[in-house]
């Protein structure tokens, strides 16, 4: 399942890639890293008209984790050994119009084996069109396979991406799971593929329909301001974050999540 | 001595905040804030022409701590009972030849009582002149009192303001103390005092000998990219930050020490 995992998250990067770069005049760029200890990955970077900054950065490393985190992960009793693949991106988009997005796929292994990822979209002017077609594709994607719940992963992702500081969510949600190991790892292989192709033909169409809507100079301030809030929640709260800052993951990957441009004024 | 440290730093405040308006063209503006719980504190913020966005905080706040902080807290074995109170500043500058920096002090009084603070400069084009003036007049402060160590403290503040996942320092240092309690408490207040008019002497010199040095669009893109790393450290690793935001601390004002512009291109 590593090997299949991998070969998946790769190619759903690409495609990925390249559908963002069909509604963009520039193109990404990729540079590879390897992380000593083990493994390594790719970070692809855009940077055009459209989307303002994007990240999509692909990832397979295995190490041992340290006793602070064993001890809170699953299968590490007899051993600290991990394995970890995934893809993950977050986009920032130029028009204050276009929601911003994160999508996170991931496999890890220890003495078990689980998926997880989601993905959450954070409209600055919510379109209830945007909103409701991003809630319903993952809707589809969960009903469609046994193994996932849509209700629990759309209200863990709520919990998830929730500011306490400000009492504010992040955004309007999306889904939001771990620890998936039904104990039928192709049912939930199957299930995680699902989100990735969700999430590719439904966020192109909300770029493609929002891109050229005008805004003001205000919707724009507006926009800096809130992607603060990203920020913060990424720095302060994020475990994805902190679990790579910890384990000598690729500082630029990790951190390449944060906004091109951003106010606290 | 809760009564003569507020009094202390109130005073400060509006010494540092007169020596700051006299080196631009606007004024600090006034909130008041109360705190659930007990206490609360007036947050001064200026956005001028030279201080681009600058924050001086006085707060003085009573509670009972949870238990997760009360573990690591001095004299509260008893009761989680605290009072603590401080003043404390962030200035980040519009040239970029103007270092930003950082100063706090706070008596905090659990079962025991004791005081804390420092300063801290981060300039994005250092100046030998500054940076030497700058720690001279934190060694001499220093050097007066025996109940304070300079060279501890200088190490202090290196080890406190690095970060770790870009092994970067924050900025050149300066003096980090904490736990200060002597025995002495008359002792250890004027050496505090003596920090706030160290700092009070040496900074605005800087400013002034700086505001009008000539910087180019490189500089300033330069100076928002590295204001960045001032982000990440506040929000990953500054325990005032986290101490106020599980605190119940007023959010407008622990946040007030994030700049006005960052990049993260």
């Amino acid at each position: 399942m590593k090997d299949r995992a991998q070969a998946y998250f790769w190619d759903l990067r690409d495609r990925i890639c390249a559908a963002f770069e069909a509604q963009d005049t520039a193109t990404f760029e990729r540079t590879n890293w390897s992380r000593e200890g083990g493994g390594g990955g790719e970070m692809s970077i855009m940077r055009g008209s459209v989307f303002e900054k994007v990240g999509v950065n692909v990832s397979a490393v295995e190490g041992v984790f340290s006793d602070e985190f064993r001890e809170r992960i699953p299968g590490t009793d007899e051993s600290g050994a991990f394995f970890a693949c995934g893809v993950s991106l977050v986009a920032h988009m130029k028009n204050p119009k276009v929601p911003a997005v994160h999508m996170n796929l991931r496999r890890i292994e220890t003495g078990v084996g689980w998926f997880g990822g989601g993905t959450d979209l954070t409209p600055f002017f919510p379109f209830d069109e945007d909103v409701e077609q991003f809630h319903g594709c993952l809707k589809t994607a969960c009903d469609r396979h046994a193994v996932a719940d849509y209700a629990h992963y759309k209200k863990w992702c709520d919990e998830y991406f929730y500011l306490p500081h400000r009492q504010e969510p992040r955004g309007v949600g999306g889904i939001f799971f771990d620890n998936l190991d039904s104990g039928d790892v192709e049912a939930d292989f199957a299930f995680v593929k699902e989100v990735g192709e969700a999430f590719i033909d439904t966020y192109p169409q909300i770029v493609a329909r929002r891109k050229d809507t005008p805004y003001t100079d205000e919707d724009r301030k507006h926009q800096l301001v809130r992607r603060g809030r990203y920020v913060e929640f990424n720095l302060l709260y994020d475990r994805g974050t902190h679990f790579g800052l910890k384990t000598g993951g690729n500082v630029e990957a990790i951190l390449m999540s944060l906004p091109p441009e951003v106010h606290w004024p």
